[in-house]
């Protein structure tokens, strides 16, 4: 047995058999993957690793599986799911998969990583020889398709209750504050779906408000937004060169990635040393779902292929070259935890049916949502001229 | 100049002038009044006072007043103001306000005694003494009618910064963390308003949402109601059997009135003795906002004599006497901090015109909203079916 | 079953059986007293309760005897007995115990009560009725008489895990901190001794150290010596003059005693007021343990009715009457945690002889310790003559 | 005006002319520096960086020096030291440092390092254009040569003031809380010297306390010290073999240097490799200061030659090759904060003449100091049989 110290959580328990899970190779590389990419440079503090994320999200899978009084089966299966759940994100979490998925292949996630990984590596051989298939970890994992899946990876999941909780420990943002106590007492088990009991409605609408806040002020900060997007363009010229393939990149972790880029030419390595050198872009622009209007639409709805086009029709109206103007369309937004279900007078409810709340916070959380358009400062004034010519 | 020591603001510190103030009987009265009333019924730990509060309030209005940049005597003027806003409380706060107001006169709020106190007391004198005026600080700390006002008391002010901070470290509540800081660093004076700044806004929302969380988990946690009306009910009635004045009762600590209480015979004595041994009222039945339909326009203006009319009518009905029903109709709600002003796109404007959620929370505020009836237990039954007739 | 929300500890579970218990008034007296009895005179916000720091207890209790692995029957008992060990206490806690082992019976203290009530009231019935003795939970909760004892009260226990925790948490004072979790981990069960393992070490070590801090900054300090000191003085002439028994002292909770004392006349009355207008008296002098040199054995032996001869000379040399000179000799300062038993190289060891810090701290504490006498401020100067004459 | 967030202090302000400086490379460089080394591999958590101590050292500064009520232009100097009293650090903190100093020059440590770029470096070009001297500067961050060194680089300093609160933060060991108000509030300049009032004893006390516990939990915990010297190795090898320069080494940050040990061959990759995937060495055998008994001193007082030819005469005993068997002789102990001044009844006294417990723990201190051997786990046991005869 081995104990893991965790300033959020305690002390952790692992038995001999997951240590050995936890020393493996595929684990130890998310030590080097930061948790929030990028954010460490708005909030310096957010250094914090995608291995205490997993071991933390393992802590709390263990504690729910207890509490819904699953079998000593059961509880083992959803504990190696959670602590496994993250191992197929590459360097900088969100940043590599993003290059991944809009110059490479819209379907290669991290989540279908996880899944190749837990299917056939060294770790599925392990699960195996202790009774377990990688298969059945990846369907409660990554997949949605075990009657446990909604416990590591539903609406509300002890993956996004350890992140929300963590995350605010590590920026300072006070806005992560979930009372995970009273969430864990009032999840139950109820014809296979994991439901809130009706006095669990506070907890509930609490983690759905924490998210909400930790948006703007966190996860999409608009200078994050602009370091993510250079570092995404960065990583993604460097798949188009074949530097390196998609499940190499998949496979690095923060060093060897920061480190391959360092020592390329060109716009990749330019870029990565004005975000090293905290010489960021400059936001040019910006077009809330408002401004956008009738078209806001096709932005919801553009690919990957549509937006390269946008962005070199920008680059050519300024007589820039590749690089220099980075358009920025971030995902449609979707307030998952909002489909979360409540035992309310009687019946299973989405939360959002019961409460106003977080239905009025679905809408409102658009107003968070914006594409933009960065470049070099001196660049700023003809990008922006640009910029409503070629996008309203 | 002498320092305290507080868990939530750490070191405070007071000049000589101030400690005099600190150790006045009106300000050490607030030692032995409890912030939160009968709570800890429900959250054990929920002992602490209003004193405790005082001076969290005042070391936030220094933080706000220097940050605003305020004269050195206007400085000196909002700490003495937050220091001393509280003074006119009576006995577990809002308890023996509400009986006063319910059963004597229903202008006689704290906040007046607070003004009262101030303006002719011994502490009037004090300021009078070190060169501030009562009346000048009544307006600040309770009347709302100095340029400083908002700071202490106004929609978002310094007063429930404290309030909302500390009452979630003393219950464990995990919903009142706010980002102070940022809440002080983007509030700003702009033609005589407080004002927050644009990047103030998620701080500011979050602060509104705070408060609406914390509103069933514990303020009006329904244990905890039936807890204070029975309370009420039993000073009232003390009130009204002329055992005290309204002017002596606001002059009470918890001590003395919870001594008072028990000396007495019949309902009140009865009441308080069922709260100390936790034999508390159940709750026979609730009509929210829908419930109530068209009549619920009658309980939201209804007056402390219409109320007890209709508790007459319940108590007749069942064939019950006096103190055996109780019928609890609360204040309407009303989210104060939806009116904080926010400086957005070059104007002036109010929180929830900007913010949708603020919007959608003043509303979504009122599904806590309901009037109750309460009885023994053995009671229940009849006492359900004569509320039907009653209030329905 | 129900669950109570604790700050520190998070959610708390309680069975039917318990709630019983926790609702019996004996337990629930223990919400109106305070933990720390005057310490919010220094530390304001230190108004949490006894019954905190039962539930508290219990909470660890149940931890520790679950980490230890003890039998479902036993694990019961160790929670009882945790959440009862403090029904014993009068109210100000230590402050009543003292006026009646000073001026009563030197063996009638809060342990021996706990016992007696343990044994014979509806609480032992109540036990009897789910099946347990009262006498079996004294064993373990007072007595230590049981396999079990070292638990709740023994060298390093449940009960002061908890106090230091929570006595740090509310005052605000950062010493308390201790590794709750490493201290239950590396704690077990060896030939019927609670020992530590030897990688417990340094958390057995921080928890001695942190006793040792909050010694003279909370426990001892100055301030809080003198308030104890006046309201023993009052609370014993109230006994002295039959006012009360001991019995009924201890009965009664914090309000009682305020209330009863109030309403007494002469010093004791005295007393309690400046007490409550913090008009406090003034430490006249103190003598160390270096300034006492050889009489320090005899006031390490004084009994009580030598002390209050000294008092009485004190007195009479000041022409001052009763109660306006107070001498206060502190107990013999004993680091109980020092015989903590630690598993050192193969054997059971006392922590003390393992660790050269924890010896050196037995000694060191004894810089906190002194003899003081108090007084009015303006008798300080013929007091401290009279000191000089009467004490050295 | 900037503002940085961090979860210990709270808002952090910086001056526009600060912020350049933080923006400069040699200080964005610390983000990539993780505080604790390797510690991360003991405690996940604990990846914080040099960066983020800087802003939390320059926060402490700032209070401190405006406490002390230091010129204007005295506490931007203040200020100036803390924030860049880090820049010399290498990668790995203290391994490089350590690899240069015993292989390279034993002089060359990160002071001399930090006060090199202070002297001459783009920020000391700046640091010239905002009036200030890069000389005048290193005198008080890292020289020891101003009237202020002694807040940033004292015995007790803001320096270590925020790396205990930090380091127990990140690591989750609850040991390093100390009560930073207090410390701030009871330091006083007196003719020159920065001195504890008396009642800033607890306070002194309990940091010297926070740094004894942290020293085995944390900074010298034995899984880190074979990681820390298994790391160090291969860096030093990679100096012998001019793969780069003491001062290359100085400026690269963590990345870089991973980065470029993977790329090796040899000793150092594999050293570096095993690290990575946590097969760490084993402690074959370690020897207290009792165990060495006379030799003790000559341990003591061993120079870098010295302890290389111990090692080699280690490896020829066993027939291993180089790399294979590492001998750990750790500096001396030396509780610097026990010679911290406070004014003790009239004089300026050091702490450890003032406190007995800080005395019996400068000597308490050496139980945790102890020369090791460590090697595969294959070779433990003719290792073992070799070291007794080389070093006893």
């Amino acid at each position: 047995m081995k104990t893991l110290k965790d300033p959020i959580h305690g002390n952790i328990h692992f038995s001999d058999d997951e240590v050995r899970i936890l020393d493996a190779p595929e684990l130890q590389r998310l030590r080097n993957i930061k948790q929030l990419g990028l954010s460490y440079l708005v909030y310096p503090s957010a250094t914090h690793s995608r291995f205490e994320h997993s071991i933390g999200t393992y802590f709390l899978a263990n504690k729910l599986a207890a509490s819904l009084k699953l079998s000593k089966e059961d509880v083992q299966k959803v504990r190696l799911a959670a602590l496994l759940h993250d191992i197929g994100h590459g360097p900088f979490s969100h940043s590599s998969e993003r290059a991944i998925l809009t110059r490479f292949d819209s379907k290669f996630s991290h989540e279908r990583n996880t899944a190749r990984i837990l299917k056939k590596s060294p770790i599925s051989d392990y699960l195996k020889e202790i009774g377990f298939s990688g298969e059945e970890i990846a369907k409660i994992a990554v997949e949605g398709k075990s009657k446990f899946s909604e416990i590591v990876s539903g609406e509300i999941d002890v993956d996004r209750m350890d992140y929300l909780v963590r995350d605010s420990y590590y920026t300072g943002a006070a806005y992560g504050t979930i009372d995970l106590d009273r969430l864990i007492d009032t999840l139950q088990l109820k014809t296979g779906r994991l439901v809130f009991s009706e006095n669990g409605f506070s907890a509930a609408e609490s983690m759905v408000l924490a998210r909400y806040l930790m948006y703007p002020s966190v996860y999409e900060h608009h200078t994050t937004r602009i370091a993510d997007t250079m570092f995404t363009y960065a990583t993604a010229s460097a798949l188009e060169d074949k530097i390196f393939t998609p499940e190499e990149l998949y496979s690095m972790d923060d060093i060897e990635l920061i480190s391959r880029l360092r020592e390329l030419e060109g716009t990749p390595a330019h870029l990565v040393e004005r975000i090293e050198s905290r010489k960021l872009y400059k936001r040019a622009i910006s077009f809330s779902k408002e401004d956008l209007g009738k078209s806001f639409l096709k932005f919801l709805r553009i690919n990957p292929k549509q937006a390269l086009k946008l962005e070199r029709e920008l680059l050519n109206k300024c007589k820039l070259s590749a690089g220099e103007v980075i358009l920025d369309i971030p995902d449609p937004l979707y307030v998952k935890e909002a489909r979360a279900k409540i035992f309310w007078k009687g019946k299973i409810r989405e939360l959002s049916n019961v409460s106003p709340l977080v239905k009025a916070l679905s809408a409102a959380q658009w107003s968070y949502w914006n594409i933009a358009v960065y470049c070099d400062s001196q660049n700023l004034g003809k990008v922006q001229k640009a910029a409503k010519k070629v996008l309203l």
